[in-house]
Order: structure tokens, then C-alpha cells, then sequence
């Protein structure tokens, strides 16, 4: 068993410090807002002052962060992550940032003598805490073959992508496919409503189809029950889609259904709707149709 | 247990009849090509010579035909389906045909005394023998208790959608999907290969992805792995689409995502992949991408 | 100068009979509603009673009218068009109808001895007026040939495109721009409006723009000033688009704008607004800018 | 008569400065390479050895530049335009740039005393030697109305859109419906060849049609006859395509057709076409047809 660092003990990070403990790994963890993090300290997660801080304890240092801005305050700085990082050690990065920001600070990293992994996972809380977490990474082979047992202890599935940046290239081709998948199911939907079917007749009978992804279970029946706080919202969605459509443009491929459920996502803006959960596409159509 | 009896005996239907076997009901059967039933014959289905004969022998006769001309073949007649049928008795037809075409046979049954269920399934063959099966039924509801178990022992999900004709109506309206989400995995796996990841290891991401759906879990293998038999070929899928887009016309609902896959399989045709799995649409983006 | 018919004196028919009458022209014409051609008679229109009767009193007959359904109204039964045909006259047909009623029609023309041409044109009434029209012909060359002077008096543009049908098609092609240029132009006018330039500027700006095409000259203010008719309103526009999208389908070329616009069209009619000119697609878009 | 200046007499500059001898100004001219102009200095512009020296000697500046960076690079340093420009002075811009460029350069110019307007033309060389270029302009009204007499000799056709940077804003607006336009005729053009009309025939058609926009009548002749230098290339394309994404995007204005015919520019690109006019698109959508 490892000693394991973890930076960002929200949502997702706090779940998976606690599946680190039940693997039996040393957790030193690292909260902004210490507060929301004091239930790990009871379960036997060390809470430690700084980013710096865990780094210095660690062998392995995980992190799950909001975006690359958040990144790059832990990373930075007299009590940053890189302040604490040094030979031997690993620095493992879960959170969603651009290609270019995860390069970057994988430099940065292997300046200090240590070595980076970008670590993005597929799924949200519910995928994690059903213990169906799928993490694809990239950066040295040897580094992942090495950080490969502490990522299954949170997955469990774990795939070496290739270099540094090129997981969370990955992790932005993946995503595309949930706006697109969800405006389809949308389109399902309403349909069905219109031929005379009840809309939760119509969503069980989906949900129970071949068409049905994991990400849909979960995000369909937002539709019917629109979250307080939305999983994934609008604005957050289009942001990751732009990453996408970017990528596309600069290497291109040709990217017709993201550039169609982008230009929903704009209208659902537009609509109104785009401090809600994605799931939201829904109300659009449903305002467009007869 | 019951009588049941079974028309159609092919990749789907003789599968089908044997989970009824297995289930301890008494199958009568009938196959156009009695020679590749004969499987079923040593497993106990009683092999009869006509539709006709399989509806007098049977409670409840089940169909799975391929198109809307296939049970119309079996339907009428001498020897058809009608003619065997009666008071007390139920037929339920699981091929996918148009709503029309369903509530037009349901009305010819209903002149018998018998009743009629549509129940179309989502999946193919290997969702099937993996046990998953959804089945959606239309009709009436206490027809529709009546056989629920015998649908059971086939899939095992059933859901009633409503009154005669609204469960094709649901699996034209649940396909719709199908094209969507290969034509944006496409999109992910050619970002993928662009950006120096190599196309399996891409693939193996994505159906870990909680954006994997079952139908995407067995069809994208297809891309690098081209099946002699096509599953489904691009001609299949837009018969489908036609029937979403001609719905989505006379009921006034906007289909951005259909119609714009609904484009691309006519590209595959043009670019000549019309007859293979519609998972060749990976072809046709692929020749577009830089 | 020839002795002319015409059969359906409306909105294009009444000023292309003038048109003939002005160049010399001896012209028969019928009206169903026959009042409505009244001024016609004033000027010098010989009103016939039946649509045989305007075949038999004239060399070349000409008719535009609504639909397929109105075309085989005039021409078949004891008064029809096709009961005062005979050897060495010329049936042109004016209307936008399909190819296959275009060409079964052509048929039973030269039954009669008589020669058939599909002669559609590109324009509205406002294109007429101003002398502007443009005509596409099908049928036999030297048919085409014999008539290209009457057709001239009308037009002034006529181009001989092919066999009988193929005018018809190449309307049915040139028509689907409609909605297509006027929903780009809808997507400019937004964009200007929401950074802050009036609506009345945005459009003058873009009509003296060289992407004003003629059809937008007379379309695009109805956005600000929306006729209490319509001139073509979002049925009778998807009517078109969908023989245009039933040829792609048919030949395999995918029809990526198209699809689109007729997407937004049935948006239109589930917004409401399918009674009105199809300028409408402005509202649509509008209601979902922020 | 005025004062004028004009930098970069390329393409587009070079005809503009000569319309605006021959109204009777008194023109000083400057051009990077200076031996492209000599035919101007022979008609009477006087050039001048720097954008400083131009603007010194002049009320009014205009310039005519390929691109932001060039832009900037006439404007700034000791020999740049804004060295030259003073109080009383004004400086119209008539190049394509981004608005947020434009709007910098205004802010700068009037710290010099000076007054800047955007003024980009909507057009090619075509419609300018027609003599049929539309101007539309960004900046204070009083300035507009001080040289809206000079721009008229080069137009004619000038619209007052607003503050500055609108007027570029309503040009990348205006843009937009370029490659939609020209999408839309490559679908019309396959559908008539595949149904057996000569593609030149279509060509015709089409040209004579309403839907003919003069951008259509100069561009569409190149699929049949590709120049050697490209008009506007794909690459080109897409850059103002690209502006025009970003505002829809920040302004919550969904733009459909844009965004898809930016993906058929991708693939384009994709294709091999990306160095050739976007008339290319019709490449793209022909490999795909059957």
C-alpha cells in the first residue's frame, strides 16, 4: 500500500480519497474549504494545510479539481503542488482540463524531478460511487504501470492512452458524444409523447433499450426531474464541446453532430435554460414542437 | 404453462423459441425454410406445416418476420395466420413493421374474435442471448397481462406502451438513436487518431465510457472488425429513419439529429458502403478527415 | 404569332396571359372561377368554358396551376385538356408538380397525337412583373424549339434542360435554396440585432449585399412586414423540400442543407407559425436567441 | 473634391483608388511592393514612401489590407499610419478584420486627435469593377456623413450600420451565408446531374434562377472551370466563418447553417481541397454522391 496525496476532496475527489482508504492506502488529503472535508478526516484521511503539503507526504499525488484556473491555483505558488513535488514522486491530475493547460504543467512538473500523469475520468458521482469509474491516462508508460494499482482502487477500470495531454484529449473526444446522445433521446421523446405515449412510459421503454448509455440512465430522467443543482450544466457543456470543435477544426475531422447539438446548446441559452442541467435540450424541443 | 406457438424461426425467432422451451412451455413452430428449424425440432418445437396450423394449435402465436411484407405473407391466406385464428386466442407480432401496418393487421385479427399485441423488441441477437432483451407491447391492457409472462420468458424486460400500434411507434422512435450514436463515436475516434491515439486503444475507451450503450458495446467492434453479414446495413437503418423523419413531419416534431444522420448513411451509399453494417459510416467521415 | 391558350388565369397565369397578349399573341384562356379573369376578357382574352374547349381553339396551351391534384383536374374527364388535344398541337405545363405526374401526363399527351412539355418557372409574381422570370423546359427538343418564342414573350430566360420531367426536377433542385438562403439570412440578422444594430439596418445592409439573391429581395421583408397572405407559406415550402429530399434519398446525394431547413420548418409549424409565409423562419430563431 | 489616401492597392485597393481619381480626388497612394502600383502612378496617384507620409498628406485615409496582421502593420511604428494621422483627420478602414481589432485601432486613432471608421465592402473584384460594391460603415455619424461622399465614388452603395466595429461586426454577419449558399447549389447541382441533366445545363439554370445571389454568379462558374489563385480559399473561409461562431456563441444566437456548413469546409480540408476556392465544396459533396 502507497502513500497517497488528494487535492480537491468535493463531489467527485472526496468519494474517491474514501475508496483509496478502503484499499488500505495512507490518504493525505488537501481541501480549499476544509470544512467539507472534515467527514474524510474521520474516516482516517489526514488533512494537511497546503497543496505543498500533501505533495511532501506523498509518493503518489491525485487530483480532482473544477478546471484548469483551480489547476493552476494548487499547482502554484510558495504552497503549491510543484513547491512539494521532487524525484521519485508522481503527480496524477483527474481533473477535465484543455490539452494544452495538462502539457504544460507536465513540464513544469518534470523540472522538479518528478512526473506527471493526466488522469480524467469517464462519469459522474453516481458512475464512481457504483464502482463502475472508467480513468484513462497518459504520460510515461513506466509512471502509469506504477500509479495503475492506486487508479484501480478508484475505477476499477484503468486505460493507458499514450503520452502526456493525450488522456485529456481523449476525455474531450468522449464527451461529445452526451449532448449528442441526450438531444437523440430528446427527439425519442417527444415522438412518443406526440403519438399519444406518456412521457415516463416513453422514458422507462428507452432507458430499458440497447440506445440506453450509462450516461443517459442518469441524465434522462433530469428531464422529468430537473436537479436543484444541475449535474452538468449548459455553459459547462458548451465548454467542453468548444475544446472539441477546436480540435476538430485544427486537426480536420469533420465533427457534424457536435456542431448540431452545439448550436441546441446555444439555443437552450437563448431559451433560458442554460444554468440548468444540460438535460434541458429537452425543454427546447418540447418548445418547438407541435 | 402455455401453448404458444412461434412464426419465424430465424436469427431472432429461434432463439426466441427456445427461451420459451426453456421456460417449460409447449412451442409449435413454423420456419418458410423448414430445414433450418430442424435444430429446434430435436429440441421439442413441434414443427407444423403452415401459419395457419401453428395459430389453431397454439393460445398464443408469436411472430418474428422481417418486414411488413414477410407478415403480410404469413397473415393471409389459406394457410395464414388469420385463418387459424379465433375467439380467445391472441396474436402478438414482434417483427418491425409501420405503425399503420400494425393497426391494420390488429383490426383483420380483432374480425376473427382474437386479439392482437404488437411487440416489437430493442436489441439484436446478442442482446438476446446475453439475456437482455427489452420488449415494448401495445394492445389492450388485460390482453397484454395475459401474455406478459410468456414475453417474459423471451426478454426479460417488458413494458406496455399503450394501445395497438404505439409500440412499433415506440421502436421507430427509439432506433432513431442508432445512427446518431455511431456517427459521434465516429467523431471521437477519428479526434482520437488524429491526435496520435492509436484507433483500438481509442475504441476500448470509449465502450468503457459512460457513453457506451449496449447497442454502441456491439456494433463499434464492427469499425475495425467488418462482419461478412451485415447486422444491420445502411439500407436497414434508413427504412427506420424514413419512418422517424415521415413521423416527425405529420406530428410536427423537429428531428435535428435524425435528419442530419438520416444524410450520412445517403453519403455512405454514395461513397459506396450502402450494403455494409451502418457502422461503415466510420468509413465515410474517415475519408473526409484530414 | 400563334394562337396561344392558357388554363388557370391566377396570381402568375392572369399577368403571363397579358404578357402574351402584349406580344401579339392571339390568347384563349379558362379560369375555373371565371370572374376572376374578367379584366383578361377586357384586354382582349377570348374566355373559353372548359379547358377542351382552350385546347381545340389553340395551337400551343399552356397552364399553371396549384398542384398535381388541380393539374389532373384540367386535363382529364370529357372537358378536359386532354379531350381537345390531338395531332400537331403543344400541351405546356407551367406548374410546379411532381416528375413522376409530370411525365405520366406526358404520356397520355402524346396518346393524343399531341406533344407535351414541363415548362416550371423560377420566380414569383414580383419576378414576373418586373420582367424577370426564368423558364426550364423538358420534352422533345424540337417541341421545345417551336414553343421557345411564346415561352420568351413570358419569361424573357428559357433554357431547354432535357427530356419531359426533367424541368420539373430541375425546379424541384433550384427550390430547396428557398429555405436554405432565408434562414442563414435569419442567422445574420440576429447576430446584428444582438450586437446592437437595428433590424431595419441589418436588413437594408444585407440586401445590397452580393448574397442578396433575388429571391431574398422580395422574402426577406415580410420578416418586418408579414403579407396577410402569404406567398408561400411553411407547408407549402416542405412540400417541395420533401420532393427534393425523396430524389436525394433516391439517387444517393446527401442533402446536408436541405435536411436542415426542412428541420426548422416543422419547427416553425410546432412554434406556430406554419400558416405563414416561410419568412417566418425568423420568428423561430428569434425565439431562441437570448 | 478631397484629399485622399489609400493604402494597399492590391486587388481590391488598386481599383478602388483609381474609381477615386477618376471622381476627381487628388489621390496619394501607398503599397508595401511598391511595383504592383506603378499603373496607378501613371493614371495619377501620387505614392507615397510610407503609410505615415499617406496619411500626412491626406484628410482622408482609406486602406484596403488582407487581414489583421497586416493591419497592424501599416498602423503601427514611426513610419505607421497613426505617426501621420492628427486632429481633423479621419481614417477609414475597409478591411475584413476581427471587430475587437477594429475597435482597438478606433481608440487609438482618436488619441491622435483623429476619427477612425470600419468600412468593409461586401463583394469581390467582380462586383467593384461593376461598379456594384456595397459599403457599410461603423464610426461617429458625423464623420460618416464627412465621407460618405468619397465612399460613394467607390461603391456606390453605402448603409451607416452604428458605432465602430458594427460595421465589421455586420460584415462577418453578412459573410456567413457565402458557404451556405454555395452548399446549397452543390446539393441542387447533384440532384440534377444524377438525374440526367448536364451539369452545365443545371449551372445555367440555376444562375437564371431567383436564388442566383450575385456571390453565387461569380463562384459558382469555378466548380466548372477552377482558377488557378483561388478568389477566397477554404482556410479563408472558415476564418470568417470562425468569427462569426464565436459571436453566435457569446451573443446566445444559434446559427445552424453556419455551423454546418463550417464542418463542410473541415472536411474540405479533409478532402485536400482546403488550398482551392470553398466552390471546392462541391468536391466534397460529389465524392459522396452515388
Amino acid at each position: 500500500m502507497a502513500k497517497v496525496g488528494f487535492i480537491g476532496l468535493g463531489t467527485m475527489g472526496g468519494p474517491m480519497a474514501q475508496r483509496l482508504l478502503d484499499a488500505g492506502h495512507e490518504v493525505t488529503g488537501y481541501n480549499r474549504t476544509r470544512a467539507r472535508a472534515e467527514w474524510l478526516a474521520h474516516l482516517g484521511v489526514e488533512l494537511a494545510d497546503s497543496p505543498r503539503a500533501v505533495a511532501e507526504a506523498s509518493e503518489v499525488t491525485l487530483a480532482m479539481l473544477r478546471d484548469t484556473q483551480a489547476l493552476h491555483d494548487v499547482a502554484e505558488g510558495p504552497d503549491g503542488v510543484l513547491a512539494g513535488l521532487g524525484p521519485g514522486k508522481v503527480f496524477a491530475d483527474m481533473s477535465t482540463v484543455s490539452p494544452e493547460a495538462s502539457r504544460a504543467l507536465s513540464a513544469r512538473v518534470a523540472e522538479t524531478g518528478a512526473r506527471m500523469l493526466d488522469a480524467p475520468v469517464s462519469g459522474s458521482q453516481v458512475t464512481l460511487l457504483a464502482g463502475r469509474l472508467s480513468i484513462m491516462v497518459g504520460g510515461e508508460r513506466d509512471v502509469f504501470e506504477r500509479v495503475k494499482p492506486i487508479l484501480e482502487a478508484i475505477g476499477p477500470t484503468v486505460n493507458y492512452v499514450g503520452e502526456n495531454g493525450l488522456a485529456v484529449t481523449m476525455k474531450v473526444a468522449t464527451n461529445l458524444s452526451l449532448p449528442v446522445q441526450v438531444l437523440a433521446f430528446c427527439e425519442s421523446i417527444l415522438l412518443a409523447e406526440k403519438s399519444g405515449i406518456a412521457r415516463d412510459t416513453a422514458i422507462e421503454v428507452l432507458l430499458n433499450s440497447v440506445v440506453a448509455s450509462p450516461a443517459l440512465q442518469y441524465r434522462i430522467p433530469l428531464i422529468v426531474d430537473p436537479p436543484e443543482e444541475p449535474l452538468f450544466d449548459v455553459h459547462m457543456m458548451q465548454k467542453d464541446l468548444k475544446l472539441a470543435l477546436e480540435m476538430g477544426e485544427s486537426l480536420g475531422v469533420p465533427l457534424p453532430t457536435t456542431a448540431l447539438s452545439n448550436q441546441w446548446l446555444t439555443a437552450a441559452r437563448g431559451f433560458g435554460v442554460g444554468d440548468r442541467d444540460f438535460a434541458a435540450l429537452y425543454e427546447v424541443l418540447a418548445g418547438l414542437a407541435g
